[in-house]
């Protein structure tokens, strides 16, 4: 047996994030689930805390291999991974990295809608390969300043997208459970009713079962035919084979998606389309901000270990 | 003969610019200053306004094969293709199309900035050519958020990039030929100075003889390994030649470049570039600021044959 405080799972972390943890606390890297259900059993039952990143269900099954863990810590903001339910009927602590990604998350947002709305992919590639300079024009695209944007979620994520596209001249309607204090912007409490207001919709919403499906085909036919779907939040929000065929049969215009039902395998559906701009989920994908997720999650886990008040609780 | 009042010189218009002029008044077109000499000179005795687009040079010389001429309407706010000193003393008057077209090259700009941050090329692409399925994470890319930018010339365009760029929480800094006023922004009276002070160099100068390689060999050395230049503007403002060492030797980190010296036919250096996200001058290029454009250019040619205030006049 190895005595280890903390275990830390997922193959998704880097080595320099590995590294960080390991040189703060004796612990043990397992790449999944089933790499933790092989360690003997006296190691397990040796683990206090686990530093989790990926997307791999955490269940409560999974939660039994080891017997006294205390915190979960979750590298990232999203937890719909780890069933709270179950962290909660067995005494253990979550913790997430909010905020810290907001800004990284919001900039996605509007570089998507730009890069969908200005065409930049395509322009780039004119460019670098040649055709403009035989003389041929890129085709006209379309403005983005001025145009109505929808925000679904109207959170710290969203409400940082929303300040940004204020800047742009937008006009901003806002779905969610209840009014928030706002400039001049237009609340909805109900999403079709918004969808039927606006040309862009932006899903700021957490995941998890509670928001599967959130927006639907009737969301999506209240868009209409100018409207674009932008998803930074989960796949899960979306339901996905209905917007596949809206974006096929182009009863919206078009949709801008850093998340997807399936990832990294998405739909092969979506490859086929020349309405869309897609990013491999990276929301938080910046070196700045992964250093700030990996010094938050540090920090929940050192203040545990610790006997100290977690950072950024989840329950 | 033909007795025409108004000449459309450019092969850039499209079939649409060129109906609505001809609709509106009676016209003749070609398609470059060779094809207006070879008009009959009664013909070209007859045209009164001339609408342009385009960048040839419309010299003085060009002006005397239209001996009646009293307008040159030009389609878009860089009339630096146009010999204003040569009309004057000729009595001609030129137009423009200012601020109908700020949102948009605001717009392309922050896309730009975004794109080259978050690498939003080959985001789109690890996606769409099936590379991230295989299970490979993009590389983390910049934040932008947060950064400092200073913007080369504080006219309508470049407050409003910098109204848009302070909503992602930059620092902004701008020079000018004279202080403005703004939030709490600040103003540097010299180019170099400011290039010291920050990360993004973002140009929105007028071009022409006067700016010619504004941003030079000293503008790029100051701004250093995390710079990144963004031009906007005109090619000429920057000294390419210098931006390319500085590129291809990474004493500057990158650059996002809608303008060139020579367009379309763009020095091969930049093809090589891996540091770069390029556009085809789509500055104003959407199908709603084309059509402002074009309705401003017929609005001051209209204004002048009916011997009306020029709408946007230039001299």
């Amino acid at each position: 047996m190895t005595d280890t405080s903390l275990l830390i799972i997922g193959a998704a972390f880097t080595p320099e994030e590995r590294s960080r943890l390991e040189t703060a606390h004796a612990a043990l890297f397992a790449a999944s689930f089933a790499e933790v259900a092989a360690l003997d059993s006296a190691t397990r039952a040796s683990v206090k805390a686990v530093a989790f990143k990926g997307h791999d269900a955490f269940s409560g099954a999974n939660m039994d291999l080891v017997p006294n863990l205390g915190l979960i810590a979750n590298f990232g903001v999203g937890y719909d991974a780890i069933d709270v339910d179950a962290a909660d009927a067995r005494g253990i602590k979550v913790t997430n990295t909010p905020d810290v990604l907001n800004d990284d998350v919001a900039d996605l947002t509007v570089g998507m809608m730009l890069a969908y709305s200005r065409n930049l992919v395509a322009g780039h590639q004119w460019v670098m390969d040649g055709t403009w300079a035989t003389g041929k024009a890129l085709p006209l695209n379309r403005k983005m300043s001025g145009d109505t944007v929808g925000i679904v979620g109207m959170g710290r994520i969203g409400r940082d997208i929303a300040d940004r596209l204020a800047a742009f001249k937008m006009d901003i309607h806002y779905h969610a459970r209840s009014e928030k204090q706002t400039p001049d912007w237009t609340y909805h409490a109900d999403v079709v009713d918004m969808a039927k207001a606006v040309d862009w919709l932006v899903i700021a919403i957490v995941g998890g079962e509670a928001t599967r499906n959130y927006v639907g085909k009737d969301v999506l036919a209240a868009l209409g035919p100018r409207g674009v779907v932008v998803n930074i939040s989960r796949g899960t929000t979306v339901d996905e084979a209905a917007l596949l065929d809206a974006l096929e049969a182009k009863t919206i215009e078009g949709a801008a998606l850093d998340v997807f039902l399936d990832e990294p395998t998405i739909d092969p559906r979506f490859l086929k389309l020349d309405n869309v701009h897609l990013q491999p989920h990276q929301g938080s994908g910046t070196v700045e901000t992964r250093r700030a997720m990996a010094e938050l999650q540090l920090a929940n886990i050192t203040a545990f270990l610790g006997g100290e008040a977690l950072v950024t609780p989840v329950n």
